[in-house]
């Protein structure tokens, strides 16, 4: 039984979508400062934007899928930013992940930054999925970054590769 | 006039390391819980070794050199962890950045983390610089891994290129 369709990501294609987003960004007049990454998937994409948007880089641990990758019955805190208010408050937040799938992780995490009075919160995703989304970007946000807008299918990205050189041959035959 | 000699990694020497090292973990017997990445630069080797060690990873933001690169007196904690008694009682920790230099970051980082009764600590450093270390690994500390020891370069990172094609061509070149 063939399954979903999948995409392959080697990490310069990441790498050169992180430069074209942080121009984007750049451009827009948004002008954050701090990032917010969603863990563990915004880690790369956080660490890459942060050589073209020099801004510290908080973390947040959400767990949405449970061990056999179904999602729960809402997303969890794994890790939370410690003293947030001190951090969140007054500030233009730049929040991080690899992709917009479902949206629901997003949501939660915007909602509850959102509780601590920052300034401004934009989000920028390497991928978002084109599909039908659970979740919403509540109205108080006002930036939204792709990197790329894709087609529903399963992006297998390079830090997930076992094999590294096959995920490159695999990329390149796509 | 000529600056300190460097090294340049690619993304995938990276990911080999990695591998390797987590290889080396695992025969080693030691068992971690649950990983804390030291950020900025542990952000993608933490990322990359959760693919082959499958544990939570929660990160501290800790700084030690300044705008210009020089060492402030002591590291200082952009962020902490939340409820961390909860998280760190009783558990076995692996500790993960990019580069053992100084030691300085490694031993604050440690310190801090002994004081919340973890079961064990190991150290897992891509790099490790054959210098002399202003810091020192405390007693209690009972594993170390590095994945490559290394003269005292400047270690230059893919994540820290503005072209990603220029760090390929400059590792090829080595």
């Amino acid at each position: 039984m063939a399954g979903p369709e999948k995409i392959y990501f080697t990490y310069n294609d990441i790498h050169e979508t992180i430069k074209k987003m942080a121009a984007q960004i750049d451009s827009s007049g948004y002008e954050p400062e701090l990032m917010v990454a969603i863990g563990t998937g915004g880690f790369i994409p956080a660490r890459m934007l942060k050589t073209f948007i020099n801004k510290p880089i908080y973390t947040v641990g959400i767990s949405y899928y449970d061990m056999e990758n179904k999602p729960k019955d809402s997303p969890q805190k794994i890790q939370w930013i410690d003293e947030v208010e001190k951090k969140l408050q007054g500030k233009k937040i730049l929040l991080i992940d690899e992709v917009d799938d479902s949206r629901v992780t997003l949501e939660y995490c915007l909602r509850e930054l959102l509780k601590h009075g920052p300034a401004g919160i934009a989000v920028a995703v390497l991928h978002n999925k084109q599909k039908e989304k659970k979740g919403m970007i509540p109205e108080e946000i006002t930036h939204y970054f792709a990197g790329i807008d894709l087609a529903d299918k399963w992006i297998c990205y390079p830090w997930d590769a076992f094999d590294i050189k096959q995920q490159d041959r695999l990329a390149a035959e796509q």
